[in-house]
């Protein structure tokens, strides 16, 4: 079960109002590196855990992140208390309340409008938080892979913010929260590579036969290679190779119909077959109009534009 | 730019129709893990990326993902195939197409009904694709470890798929596509680590004090240690420290109001200030009904069921 | 900031496993009535209020919810434990498995294949859990309904799921789970009444031609009236009244357009004109086969069958 | 299978970087009439396509708006690019970052913030790209007027942002695109109406006496009729009625209940019902303050300002 | 059924065109609060109603929420009109569009990029409308609760509405619709309090025990109490209690696993197990760089700033 | 503005309750191809259109697509009377509940345990209603295409559902639904039609280098080829075409950098840049374990069971 404390985990000193920062900031309470989805994701993951150690560190960043959640969400609040109190208030001419709400070019306007000033979970573009932001799996060795990622993201994501602002208090708290996610990316990696093996993960092993190809898929100068797919380690194939699949097959796929299904395909293909040698009027056709000759020479749509045509 | 070659990456031969299975299968189709989640990842990272090599890299193991987008996505359309046909061209009863539309016992119906039997962009239990489930923020050191992530995830869904079919074509082209997760894997943490230094990700170092404290914020009997909280590396504070933040400060958040803002702000308190000393009557004990004392003794409810009260 | 203790709020005794139990219990994990919805409710709240009891209050029953949460989801991971190891580790016969993951008759096939057993944060469909559930709009007599009404909403599912369960310990845990959404709904009823004046809530008074008119939009007999429109409180008027919109005026829109804009709609309205007096062929003439008569009588359309020309 | 050629479809000449531009062009990458829509829409038809000539056809476009995906992606990348680099190295002072960032005046900020300046699979609104834009529906005779539709819509799309930018490289990449939407769609319709009869979609005909039926449910002058619902075709029904269903039936819905059904139904109606003859005080009279007559003069709610009472 | 009468119900003079106010006012037509929700909510609730009264007035409710639908459809039409005509025909230089367009400062150019200047079914943000804003369970107890609140909510969106413009035309046809809201607000009320006993909405008693309890689970001074935990109603219980959960037990959960489901859980354990007293190297040490001790004194993570040094 | 009448425009008879069936039909409720989203596609068009005759056409479907909608909601609230009688009252013993719920074998419990009983905005297979199915543009001539292409998408999902369900009475009705979206697809093929020129749709003519060119992206035996892309109308161009663009450019992508942002692009890259030469030891090798040879030869991971080695 879980306790608060009203006092926050650290100490927060904002100069002075700013509706346009606060829903930059936003990124970091609702968006999908921010701290809601990271005490979700560590959250979750703690219930499902079996191993009695990775619970406990689960359960105490996934409290951290709470406290987390709460800081930044309380310096949005700061940071819109001003344009709360006017918009809720109304004691000021509509025209200036209205290019104070539009004034600050991105979409602050609708923590104004919608959410009255409080920190709302949505990123900083007004879309709600989604728990399709949180990737967890219920398999160790993925679900810490999906932690060191998540913390790394977020870190970067608090470093932008951190160059954006020049309100001291704000970066310093941001220097803190950014600060902890690169602890919480060391505690995952030690959690990581403290089950042996975790490479792959899960159980299955991979058909030796494909696990260190290397498909050249996509062509062109310049080919730069690089440790990915150099040295002795790697099998580099190049795509297509013609008239074959990878396996050695034909490349198509193939399966039986029983006797309920085979008349019922073939009927639902006859119905819907495409008229061979056939060339229909069709709507765009009709649709030209009547002084177009729609058959005409090809690309002549309706008068072309000098520029294009020289 | 992009061509297509008719036939597919890997050879599929399929036993027969199986419209639950495919139900299942679309998990790696249109699901948070599945191929085209892949595929944009890696795409998108592609388009946005400056060095050649992982450009490069990028390009091709996103072009692959398409190709294997393709294959679960014909074999979802094969394992479909008849009850397509049957649905489609109502040549049964209808109780029997009902009953088989329902009978999978999992979300084929929607398959069925909405997508008339071809593979669609959902998961398994029919909830669209969303570009939520791509996590790129345009920092190699961290879409890196995302992909590497990403990768480790894929690979557990389709172990699980592996183990669900008895279909041996099925099971060949899944173990396949997980086997090229694993592959994958390993392409992406080559390249992580061919940028040095990689940790943190990003430019601004974090703050000193915190890089390498441990907050224990759970608590309760076991506590049980390990590499992530252990050893000299580790400084482990207990929370909550009592009347501090971890800062030393008083863990309050403070900011200053401008003369236009300040004004508002208490009229907007004023006006929705809570009464001290107060009980009111409320809306709820207007609803328990006249035969009742609202204010009588704490918890009586509308008649308490005698297994609550002994 | 949060601290948590490692036992739960309530104490857990389930008789046996059973995945599609846990599945319908999801709705109070991740669903829009469920915990999670219920915490970031009232935190989101906490962090914007101002008036210091009722951010103490809701702070506490942030807190609460947050130990309800993890309450549901440890049941949900605990009732699909067994599903969890089975499929991980693959140690029975595929077809068992699969019929052991679709039987359950419900989405309980998602939590196993995509989330391995553990809780999610989706609802009973498998829809991910999202902030637009969260209703806040920061004016507390508005948001005080809100969570009214909320707790109700809470309760009623319990309800159900109480209904559906017969593992007594389940019942016990979502009982007290219930009881707690009856003491909320009370808190927040106290707090409600406790401004004054609470209704309408905000500042603007609403235009006295209007408040208490009730509009009889929907003819047809029966007709039953009741407390919502009887009485001397209310002014019952029928609509449409002809030709007049209910403020006397001719119900149309108007708007003056500037020199610029004048032409560029008129230009835009030239080029998309329906043209008048034309019976033009279209697509679906051309779609409707050579051997059919689109002019002809109505309705005639490639066979009517028999059950319906009678 | 794909495979990928590092050159564009298309060259691109950017003039200058513009991330307020490469917000707009979002739309036509991650938008909801945008190429990644129009691949994934393409492409899954074609997976699910039995007819060889419009498989190969819908083959062929799916692969060419991957290559449109790819021209757009490159677009947005390029526009961006000056801003990316400012941000992740945060070499400016704070202040003029912040006012760049903000400066656009639409969702530029967070493709900075949140994406780090990478093209992103949302529309210019910040919206996430959801499957839920793809209307496939597996049926030829529908999914191909879908694809007209969609080309028709992205054309327009495309237009837009023509008339928006002064870029000339730009202006001359968007009409390439826009272009290949006109030819998309003339080949959609030609597949179109090589399928005979393709009117009315599907299998089952209509009830001849609603095929032709135009219900006028919309009253009021200037009633401007057209082919729509003019001439010898149509035969046109006001609405309502009056007393009658358009079946000639009673309008009514009507089910039977079997005998565990009904006394439940029964009971759930007597535990919920309206008391008539009621006029119970609510919590919003409870709400209007001591000093208000709750019962009193309709409408007068808290002081009513001049301008409305005369 | 339904009708439509070509006036709307309440007159709208709007001074002229500004598509910046537009965007604003999508928030009451596609917004969360907006008038969609508000006829969906309605609508859904009468079709599922049994009560004939409530049934009534459910239609007649959702029925005008219709018609205020349409006026702010109207309005935010008309505020396009001039942005629509301007970038359909593209009659003016490509820079002054492009200027006019983001020129708003909020996302007024997606109404016009994307949705051609009409009114579309989105907030402020863009974001569009979802069912997940309607909270419709299909117990009256509740859902009037929700209807009161959703009431209350939209009264306030329009009143920020109304204190933000200043045409005149605007504010009176606002003034119209938030004055709706409050007369609906009030007509709920009284269909609540006409269902005797609606507390506890539902069927079930809550446990006495803990019908009256108050959790104080969030500590820290000052702590300001209320009608909501104070007086004899009211039993205030801290929170953690130590090693006991609240009733008395242990606080743990348990479960029996059957003999399938044992050892597979075992096995999983042991296979994914945490290695105790080891300190393995770990990515995030490979990606330090060389020039690094990572063992070393704890934080030194590549030069720390001055200004936190001190 | 809207008036409703309580009769449905059709009558509907119903044999027996069915919320299997029921959760089938909420496709056409609040699924992508149902009427919430008819009438919210047609509804927001007829606002926005200026063209008197299309504007009444377009009123006139809507507001009959209302009437549709509330006919499939009434029949969902029939289908599903008794479960939600039976669940709310809790009369029967639990097991029996919840083998009734969960034994339809679709979604059907989340119609029963979320929502009541009552019929809800969500497809069947429990994803809520978006608005992001709506695909209006404001531009008459793609809209009404859009329109054609939604009738018939609309028409074909009644047709399944009518080959599904052997209950007479539910079979009536939805063949009157089915056969109204034929109709409705005749008026707007005669609306598109009745607009000259309407295609190109739009102002801008396309570069007539690229309007009838047909690129074969997708290569294999056997081409098949159709009207889509034979005869003189077409010009058929194979790709790749090896090092050039279509345009006869490079097929690269070039923007200029400002003095700004150069060096800031420079200093990214360079800090990001992979290390060529190098094959550094990665996270995945580190987790193969101790005993295993990550140098190795390619592809052994782990053991390879027998049946890929042979």
């Amino acid at each position: 079960m879980f306790s608060h404390n009203k006092r926050l985990q650290y100490t927060v000193r904002i100069s002075e109002t700013n509706p346009g920062l606060a829903n930059l900031l936003l990124e970091q309470f609702g968006g999908p590196q921010g701290e809601l989805a990271a005490a979700c994701r560590y959250f979750t993951q703690a219930l499902g855990e079996d191993d009695p150690g990775r619970k406990d560190m689960l359960f105490d960043i996934a409290t951290e992140e709470l406290s987390h959640l709460e800081i930044i969400g309380t310096i949005v609040g700061m940071l819109n208390k001003g344009a709360k109190g006017r918009l809720a208030e109304g004691v000021e001419k509509e025209g200036d309340l209205y290019r104070s709400i539009t004034g600050a070019g991105n979409d602050s306007h609708l923590t104004q409008v919608l959410y009255g000033g409080g920190p709302a979970l949505i990123n900083s573009a007004g879309v709600p938080w989604t728990a399709a932001y949180v990737d967890t799996i219920g398999e160790p060795t993925a679900d810490l892979r999906s932690n060191i990622a998540a913390e790394s993201r977020a870190k970067i994501v608090y470093e932008r913010l951190i160059n954006l602002t020049d309100d001291p208090g704000v970066k310093d708290a941001l220097t803190f929260l950014m600060t902890r996610e690169i602890a919480h990316q060391k505690s995952f990696e030690k959690a990581l590579y403290a089950i042996e093996p975790n490479f792959p993960p899960g159980k299955l092993p991979g058909d030796p036969r494909f696990t260190s190809v290397y498909f050249r898929t996509s062509q062109g100068e310049p080919e730069v290679r690089g440790a990915w797919n150099e040295g002795e380690r790697w099998n580099v194939v190049p795509l297509p190779q013609g008239a074959e699949a990878v396996d050695g097959g034909d490349g198509l796929a193939t399966v039986a119909l029983n006797e309920l299904e085979a008349p019922a395909v073939e009927q639902m293909a006859a119905r819907t077959a495409s008229q061979p040698d056939m060339d229909p009027t069709t709507g765009a056709e009709l649709g030209m109009g009547e002084d177009l000759d729609p058959v005409g020479d090809a690309g002549r749509l309706r008068g072309v534009p000098k520029t294009l045509e020289d």
